[in-house]
């Protein structure tokens, strides 16, 4: 079978790849891939600074944003003709990961499927034990490819709900720094949480500003500090390191900003002095959210079903066939989410 | 009667005052003085570099953390002869103060007493409503004095505690920086949560590492990033935003810091991709708390009921009489708590 590889470590080895069909264990369910959408941590696997293959092996198989359709399944709640997406990490044999808290695990010891020692979902079949499929909406259909980056904006926000309770306040201004994938995903779920929603981004034109609009939510350029919004959370989106300085002064007493990007290489430097006091007076908080748990997958499952389908589908603006994937690697103008297709 | 005054905003004004007998719109309780202890903000105060007034005076009566015994009191909770402690902040008329989240309040509008805009509790005789009076454990005694310092320290740690929550993990390692007051309490309701307690400070001899000890915890100098303590929660209470960057290298995963000092013109620089990368990676979390709701005054008086007060009486190492008050304000070695003597 075909499938999207890359030699980690190796800058510009993506290439598509003739590999055996999946072993038996890898999981006693067999799936065709149907999509794989591509972030920016593909990008960084491919440029060489991140991942790493199966023990023993040289390739690793690409693709943690999944959608496939089962071809073979034993008895259980997953069958024939079911869509699925994959979840991404394969938890350590340790109490937080075994408690199902894999998003949290204190280990550091779990695989990551297409991303750290375990192949991903970028080929025309791949396997993978029920306990780790997630079951898609027969409607999402394409837009099921969306569900792996919604969890992770499902767990950042589960998180902003969880601290914000402390306070007893419920202000319900949002900010998202970000109109990518991460970024537009997670203004859905503000709006979808009554949050008067608002989203920054560099890019003034194109199609950001009007998925933004078609939201209810408030699209921003400009100059950060000058925003004229005062948020009670935020979901940074961008990983520019430098906004938090400004993030801190902007937001509201007793906001949550929760940060979600990484930073690469912009050697941003913050005033300690400034944003120590900021939150210490202003009772502020600053998280840091990453991966998901299963429960979070399914949040994601149900924020996607209850969002506009059409607007889902403008998330997905380009298509690339499996043959030639390492275009989708490109950035062009105006790409939101792009997808590898497998079929 | 005397009390400790100051004007705002001119360095050394620092004096004993005679003053007219506190009015009755003060409050309907008059508590005696007994005593009032010193903080960083007071000397904050007296530098010119914080504080206002009342409206239309020129000089504050200092003194937020107080301890005083009835002297007359209308029929209630409140009874001649108990001793009580009052609360600082005195609630703006927003929906947060009125609902008692007064420390998260969203308007600032609020008052502080010995602080903002409103006298404090360093004279001979003051005022207070029965609901800003919290009653102190007889056998407390002296060391109710540190029922407000103990109110921000439980503050801190139930925010900590409801943030932990989210995880779903138990991981018992505290680590404290700084061990003055906040830093000893706060290392006090560590111990007395369960954790395995570690203290940092830059000062090596001394009663601090005796203080630690007698704790049941561990005293640590030298370079904080050289700690060898890979904490679960941090409680900083140095103000030195510096300490910052160290800490996020230093905790383990899905850890809590919790930020209580304000840092003064250290202007330390944070390498921001670095901070923002791990909070990200390790689900870290950063926040800032200040000031305190009654709950937290409540929950102060039951930590200090089960405290030594052997070691509690240890802290309060010096008094200094109303007439010479400014002694107070020096910072001599060994120095835990300075108590100004009002009776």
């Amino acid at each position: 079978m075909q499938a999207m590889t890359v030699v980690p470590g190796r800058p510009d080895t993506a290439a598509t790849s003739w590999l055996p069909e999946p072993g038996a264990d890898d999981g006693d369910v067999l799936v065709e891939g149907l999509a794989v959408g591509i972030c920016a941590t593909d990008r960084e696997i491919v440029r060489g600074g991140h991942g790493s293959p199966p023990p023993g092996q040289r390739n690793l198989v690409l693709g943690h944003e999944s959608l496939g359709r089962v071809l073979s399944a034993p008895d259980g709640d997953i069958a024939v003709g079911d869509l699925v997406v994959g979840i991404v990490r394969r938890p350590d044999d340790c109490s937080c990961c075994r408690a199902g808290n894999w998003d949290f695990c204190r280990t550091g010891n779990y695989l990551e499927r297409g991303i750290e020692g375990a192949h991903g979902y970028g080929s025309e079949r791949w396997r993978a034990p029920a306990e780790y499929l997630v079951r898609v909406a027969p409607d999402l259909a394409d837009t099921g490819v969306l569900l792996e980056p919604t969890s992770v904006v499902a767990k950042a926000w589960e998180q902003i709900d969880h601290i914000r309770g402390r306070s007893g306040h419920d202000g319900r201004t949002a900010l998202i720094t970000g109109a990518g994938p991460i970024g537009l995903l997670a203004a859905l779920l503000a709006v979808q949480r009554g949050y008067e929603t608002h989203v920054y981004d560099r890019v003034e034109g194109g199609t950001k500003p009007d998925l933004v609009r078609a939201l209810g939510g408030t699209y921003h350029c400009g100059e950060a500090s000058d925003l004229p919004v005062r948020p009670d959370a935020v979901v940074e989106a961008t990983g520019a390191a430098s906004l938090l300085a400004d993030l801190v002064n902007l937001v509201a007493p007793n906001a949550v900003i929760c940060l979600t990007g990484i930073s690469t290489g912009t050697r941003a430097v913050l005033p300690g002095d400034e944003l120590n006091n900021r939150l210490v007076l202003r009772n502020g908080v600053v998280l840091g959210s990453v991966n998901a748990a299963r429960r979070h997958y399914e949040q994601a499952g149900a924020a996607l079903a209850a969002a506009d389908q059409d607007w889902l589908h403008r998330l997905l603006n380009r298509r690339v066939p499996l043959a030639n994937w390492p275009a989708a690697l490109d950035r062009r103008t105006d790409d939101v989410k792009v997808v590898v297709d497998l079929t």
